[in-house]
């Protein structure tokens, strides 16, 4: 059997579906494995609870379990979850939105997808084609976009520059190489989208950072996608005080309830431009009805009532930061002596260490560490948005490009701690 | 702002779109609304206990709440609900099958655009471009299938014949005009679609014309979609017996658990060739990274023990079949002496009203309609699918295009008939 162009396209010929694969088979017989490779979140039992008590409530308060599984919710999402959520930013914030402004996906997996394509690709305006891409201004960035455009090459990234100190480093924007881009490419240009903090990083885009990007969105008048997954006000998986959360004009702001631990009830949220989210639940309403109502129906009064981003703070933030302090130590400990840095830990559940001795490219050793029963996600996959036109250097060309290893730092201690010394220990081996 | 083609072509110039936003538009002050327009299922009290105490049984099992809410289901599915299903297939009907045959999406309307788009199209094969559509045999069809394609053009529609007894008629698949046109353009078809039962109509094809379509299927190997949301073994909204379940080498078949009371739980089935599973679990992973597991969870045990298809005998076919045959008695009540015919109302929460004195046309006839606080939906937005290469005859051409509503009578008796007595009563009004 034959696929399409857009099924070969999204699914067919794609590096990331193959290593899912590898990373789904069985470790060789008698392997103990340490999982330090997926995206999935922490179990905070302070949060387990507070959805527990928020479903029994639902299911004793008359027949609000019967209303919530009934009935279809509209495309845009469900009507009393759009208004808190505008209500609540609007509050805490002082942003100017409305539910206009919000719309809701299955997952923001599903609202990139959407948001991609719908603003880049093939556009034909009085008979004329021209192709629109989206622009990635700090390279490497989550690998989970990398195939999501229907269309060939409709990402195109900008390689971070980055700054050391001791054997820490932080990736930042290059803005020269950016507005450069900018100012000759603009008009194929459908929107720049970082994720803030960075999947696969660690990083966190400074508030100057977002500011000067937010100021090129509006001189362009290229909206700025801002995935903000893992920032704040909930989960507040962010470990820098130099991270304000950031709406404006031209701003397409990114959230979701999966990593405030409802990952398996899909809940994507955006907050844009009317016309946008107004685009988007027509996308929604076509290729899937409506989304799930019960993240919507949990979330709505724990959001309201401020509970939600209060949990965040006293307990997700301070949770992921204390693992991330001792995987951090971790690193320092077993590497020491190694020609390694690693990338400042300012937010998200990952950490980015670079081996600049690897005899091996770094999927090479992602399969040698595989053996050993460490699973890791290496660093090529998200070094992604090669300028088809030239005008950019390769990302391949990426001082990082396959020194790279994200680790997810997140589970049990013990285990991360022990990947992490098999990780060091084979670097050693494999060291030019 | 301006969207891209894709955007345009899935959301910008819909008249489903137009329609359902004229549907929620507010009626003229003080009018009364009878609401036969939109499509969601009734709430039964048997089948909303059943959910309940599932829910209940899920909080008060140790830790499967938290493990349900906290973890992402892989692409296909939960793991569990997928070895469920096929193994309750392969007992119940004997269907070659196993956990590779099934895929779950967030609704079923997902999984159909996954899969037009995927079967459908264009495709590169050795250089060469082909384009390929897909094949609805029976016209009018699903209304939400008609802007799904990606691409301009995805679908093509064999028009139905009928026959005629009394007041009544039922759609048949013109075999002559399809086998005539698949003989000629078998190459370009990528797959062929029905719902079982028709919504709009109504209409469940016989035993004989769906086996007559597996062998089309079978002789161009060209796959056959069989849209099963409303059909047997759940939820069993179908009131004939002619009609049992079909599952073969070529079919894929589309299932659900919205129409039998979890809608909002988005819950889509796909049960087919193994090749497809996997390609479905790959789009579904880049588009939506996995699907909702909330429905998967309340169902799985539901189909195992056979509670899930037993209440759906027991409960929702008499609920649906109560209403339905007041419905059709309303009907011919109000509309004697009027030139009507009522499509046979063998299954789907709907019923399909033929008008052929109709002095306006059906869209007009709608707005007439909603002007009095009667809400349906006009015929004219299920005749899509016109033949652009010319060889069959447009779907304009029906006898029925412009003289059709569809009904949704599973709402309030009362507001039902009085509903339909409007409509005849408006139907005097504008015969010519």
């Amino acid at each position: 059997m034959t696929f399409s162009d857009f099924g070969n396209k999204l699914c067919g010929e794609s590096g990331i579906l193959q290593l899912m694969d590898d990373i789904g088979k069985p470790l060789p017989k008698g392997v103990k494995p340490y999982r330090l490779g997926g995206g999935n979140p922490a179990q905070i039992p302070e949060i387990q609870q507070m959805y527990r008590r928020r479903m029994e409530q639902i299911l004793n308060t008359g027949d609000d379990f019967e209303k919530l599984i009934g009935f279809y919710d509209s495309p845009q999402g469900r009507v009393e979850f759009i208004e808190t959520v505008a209500e609540f930013f609007k509050n805490k914030y002082g942003w100017n939105i409305d539910g206009k402004n919000v719309a809701v996906s299955n997952g923001s997996q599903s609202a990139c997808f959407y948001l991609f394509n719908l603003l880049a690709g093939t556009f034909t305006e009085n008979g004329r084609q021209i192709k629109k891409r989206i622009l990635f201004p700090l390279a490497p960035d989550y690998i989970g976009y990398a195939d999501q455009g229907i269309e060939k090459d409709m990402f195109v990234s900008i390689p971070s520059t980055w700054e050391e100190e001791g054997n820490n480093f932080k990736y930042h924007v290059n803005f020269e190489l950016l507005e450069n881009y900018l100012e000759k490419n603009f008009s194929k240009i459908g929107a720049m989208c970082v994720t803030r903090p960075t999947n696969p990083t660690g990083n966190v885009l400074t508030d100057t950072e977002v500011k000067r990007l937010s100021s090129l969105a509006d001189r362009y008048n290229v909206p700025l996608i801002i995935d903000n997954a893992y920032g704040l006000p909930w989960p507040n998986i962010i470990f820098t005080d130099d991270a304000s959360p950031y709406y404006g004009k031209n701003i397409i702001l990114s959230m979701s309830l999966s990593k405030i631990g409802l990952p398996s009830l899909r809940t994507g949220i955006i907050i844009a431009d009317a016309q946008i989210v107004k685009a988007l639940g027509n996308l929604n309403a076509i290729a899937a009805l409506a989304s799930g109502s019960m993240g919507q129906a949990i979330a709505t009064p724990l959001i309201r009532s401020g509970e939600l981003v209060q949990k965040a703070q006293d307990f997700v933030r301070p949770y992921y930061e204390n693992k991330a302090k001792k995987a951090v130590a971790a690193f320092h400990h077993y590497f020491e002596g190694t020609d390694y840095r690693l990338h400042k830990s300012e937010g998200s559940i990952f950490q980015w260490i670079l081996m600049n001795n690897l005899s091996v490219t770094s999927k090479e050793f992602y399969s040698k560490l595989k053996e050993k029963g460490v699973i890791v996600v290496p660093g090529e996959y998200f070094f992604f948005g090669d300028d088809i036109e030239g005008g950019l250097p390769s990302l391949k060309d990426h001082a990082h490009y396959s020194k790279c290893l994200r680790i997810n730092y997140a589970g049990p201690e013990d285990e991360v701690e022990q990947g992490i010394k098999i990780i060091a220990d084979m670097y050693r081996k494999f060291s030019r």
